[in-house]
């Protein structure tokens, strides 16, 4: 008998019909002699209906209150939930993050988990029940305030109640099959994933694959906790995600190339005109930074010897674009730059694979396939396991099925393409 | 510098409008020189819309996933209420029942508080804080799990935690202005109390009048808290519901009779053919007991001495009559009875008022003015400080209006009916 800890999200639980079905899995679990542990979401739109009563009091909701709000949006779900299990005949109990032991810090609207104590969960998994746990919510280590885990929380909470209660997996429901070798909606022969490293579901997901958020994965990778990304709507096997390819499942060779991943949510900023001398490149970051801005990719073009004068252009999230044009005008003088450049019309490819890291090929291979599709680059960064473009946004489209294609992602590909001993 | 509790129906908070309008009274309190603490229901429908979604998922849900699932429309009328008061430039908390230390037995739907340790709530207010509490909920002293106070329960909340604080008085705030003489909407003379005493209002509570729960007044008369019962729509001094008359203020002369309540939620069940010997009434009772209906007014008639044959009446909810029937015909034979009848078609009409202790001209004159109307008597029920007959249901607002102005309530009186002195 095992331990499993299931996540639905708030579109497995838009109604009660939806309420109905995911009660049915539940059992479904229990009934396969596991005990079963479930975090719920906010039934569908529950948490942007609420977000606009707030709107209507308040422009500016005070971040505590905002937390004590939108929590009532999974007690409501979970309540529910638990109901609909009962009237099958079996016992369940619903929690709330405070009392399933979910302990965070104080931040607000995106407190971070800084420690799980669910001895009542465990007390009543024990006692026979299935738990039903809210998703996204927590109670502050310091002032017992409630708080919410920001985007992605509910993911967050399964995985660190499966951390904590040492669950044998931790099964994401969604609403697609599983983690794909590229956004389907692009890529019509993008294919399902039998099994990804963390390492390599990291870098799709900081590379905007968005079926799993990063924090998410890193929680589980930190505590060796097998996610199993699956559809709510189908019986059908998704995707693993662990350190290793499961012992006694069907062996799956690691792919050198795990999938595609792209990103039209961020935009590039060129400073123009810098002096091409040491501190410059420091001083624009550190301007950036004190407006608590993220960014993600960093290009200093060669300078042109003849002016002493150089461009240094990066890329962030087109939401902290107003807020990181105004800081560096405002530091203008500091600085010392001609101009600013902004462009929102930028989209990002990446190509992500633990193989790349012993096989120097793949880098030409990616280049060879965005120039046979008549993509232009403007932008390059790597790590060990990727390798990202920026491009124009109308090219994204076109990119990404060429990548995919030419690494043999594609799902009428007879194999993918396998680097080392073929010596290509 | 006062502790005020105030308390917010749902009807008062029914949308944004009514959100903001009552921030802006609460705040009006704090500006006064008060700590403030207001307790709040759930937004307008929003309860009966849970458990509408409750109904689609289970048509028995449980109690303690019933109660999870209520407890979310505080949750949400209480937040946005502190965002509201924030708006207006200060500071307030919300706080759940469980956080606000109301902690009750383990009955779901129905709980009883058995303590309350408001310390959050005190050192909030403290503080400066205008604390917003969420009404009708606490938390359960031996499982931890969170209840609800059923009918009536944001008002108990008030009034518990006005005596939890040592409050200077609980304002209940309602859509009317205060408790009438007798129900507007049937006597339009009815005339606004002033001042009424506990005693008198749990009378006028038990005898049907819906402005505010025995249970509530209860609650206040044994911690001698003052109620002020008034609206939150005009700025009017409603009523003030406390052991003596307010000193410094308008010096209220108690009324011999404080009003006319009516009740057409009964129905009377007559038991007939009773063989006329003792331990006949206890069976009947305790069969009643047993099926565990309250039972109001109990009437035998005088025995017909040919047969040795009675017949007993008594009165109960409309809701519980099916039931009663039930348990008598399946008791005939050990109780020994010819036939029930049932009638659903009574009213009952009550007066009430400390004066009649001292009076026994009251009672004369509380049935010449029914016989006046025309109106017959069906049964008879006493006690101290109150009278009340049953009548047909159709007679009960002429007979109402009759009682309520031959006793001097009406608005245009000069004077309400003194006894005594006068000899009258």
């Amino acid at each position: 008998m095992g331990l499993v800890v299931q996540k639905y999200g708030g579109s497995s639980v838009a109604d009660a019909e939806g309420i109905k079905r995911v009660a049915k899995r539940i059992v479904e679990a229990k009934q396969n002699g596991n005990q079963v542990v479930a975090v719920v979401s906010a039934m569908g739109d529950t948490t942007d209906e609420l977000i606009d009563l707030a709107e209507q009091v308040s422009p500016m909701p005070a971040g505590r209150e905002l937390d004590m709000l939108l929590t009532a949006g999974e007690r409501i779900s979970m309540a529910l939930l638990a109901m609909a299990i009962k009237k099958l005949g079996h016992e369940a109990q619903s929690f709330t993050g405070s009392q399933a032991g979910v302990i965070t810090d104080s931040v607000h609207n995106k407190a971070r988990i800084i420690d799980v104590t669910p001895g009542r969960i465990k007390t009543s998994v024990d006692e026979g029940n299935i738990a039903i746990v809210a998703g996204f919510q927590g109670v502050s280590q310091d002032t017992k305030d409630i708080t919410t885990l920001g985007r992605g929380g509910s993911d967050t909470t399964a995985v660190a109640l499966a951390a904590a209660l040492d669950a044998d997996v931790c099964e994401i429901y969604t609403d697609v099959d599983g983690v794909f070798t590229a956004d389907p909606r692009v890529v019509k022969k993008a294919r399902k994933i039998d099994w990804i490293s963390f390492e390599d579901m990291l870098e799709l997901a900081a590379s905007g694959s968005k079926v799993l958020l990063h924090r998410c994965v890193e929680y589980a990778r930190r505590y060796n906790i097998p996610i199993h990304v699956r559809s709510s709507f189908s019986g059908l096997q998704g995707t693993w995600v662990s350190s290793e390819p499961k012992q006694g499942a069907k062996q799956v060779e690691q792919a050198l190339i795990s999938g595609v991943a792209h990103d039209t949510s961020e935009a590039k900023v060129t400073v123009v005109g810098v002096p091409d001398k040491p501190g410059e490149a420091a001083s624009i970051f550190r301007t950036i930074a004190d407006a608590e801005i993220n960014i993600d990719m960093v290009v200093q073009n060669v300078s042109a010897a003849a002016t002493g004068l150089t461009d240094i252009s990066f890329t962030l999230p087109k939401t902290e674009g107003r807020k990181a044009i105004d800081a560096l005008e405002k530091n203008k003088a500091g600085i010392g730059f001609d101009s600013l450049r902004y462009d929102d019309q930028i989209g990002k490819i990446s190509l992500v694979g633990a193989g790349m890291k012993t096989n120097p090929g793949v880098t030409a291979d990616f280049f060879t396939a965005l120039s046979d599709a008549g993509v232009n680059i403007e932008l390059i960064s790597t790590s060990e396991i990727r390798i990202s473009v920026v491009t124009r946004a109308d090219d994204v489209p076109e990119a990404v099925r060429a990548v995919h294609s030419a690494f043999g992602l594609d799902s009428d590909s007879d194999e993918a393409v396998v680097y080392g001993g073929t010596g290509r």
